[in-house]
């Protein structure tokens, strides 16, 4: 059995296009995934899980319908099931993400910006 | 509903004891815990699931028992259900962890360094 050392700035370094999540470990049935993210994203929600994001790099603003959440390198929240919210970043920033296998990154908003299928870096 | 920004430097600032690990965040039925290690830790598995570590300052030694993984801030690795591992850190290290809610430190191995009930910090 293979048990590999993941260095998450070796992986942020392999992926060259921004909104473009790819999974870095499986934990049981959940993925952990990582992206590189500039400008906004769409409001969306995900009906069926609580999603983890945590910034590695850069400044992360997740849009909520009452307020807004400012999370730099270091930070992390959960936004639970349910809840809409529109990820946004001025600069490129690099969040780390943690969910159930097969979650969209647009939840329940569907369209263009969808990856149907992630694939592993 | 509350969403919290977490930030893990303050989080990891209000630990005080080695060994004992704390809950920062629910993600449905799984919780992300921190702590902070130095020493030998007892050899262990957990049989029901896989144990994610992400090493937020320091570095860690899991000793597996055919080799030894070395992790450095930065870097992360899954721990596959059934396999045994001991953590250990030459120097005080900081290590983040994801795993189902319930999951023993110690693991199959019990013991006096098991923690029963984790709390939340």
């Amino acid at each position: 059995m293979t048990i590999d050392v993941i260095n998450l700035a070796q992986k942020f370094s392999l992926i060259t296009k921004q909104w473009d999540p790819k999974i870095i470990a499986q934990l049981n049935d959940y993925h952990v995934k990582i992206a590189k993210i500039q400008g906004e994203f769409v409001w969306h929600s995900h009906p069926e899980t609580d999603e983890v994001f945590l910034v590695v790099d850069g400044i992360l603003t997740i849009h909520l319908r009452d307020r807004n959440l400012h999370l730099e390198a270091g930070e992390m929240c959960v936004i639970p099931s349910g809840v809409e919210h529109k990820p946004t970043a001025e600069e490129e920033c690099q969040i780390l993400m943690v969910e159930p296998a097969g979650t969209l990154n647009t939840g329940d908003a569907g369209g263009e910006r969808t990856i149907e299928e992630t694939g592993w870096i």
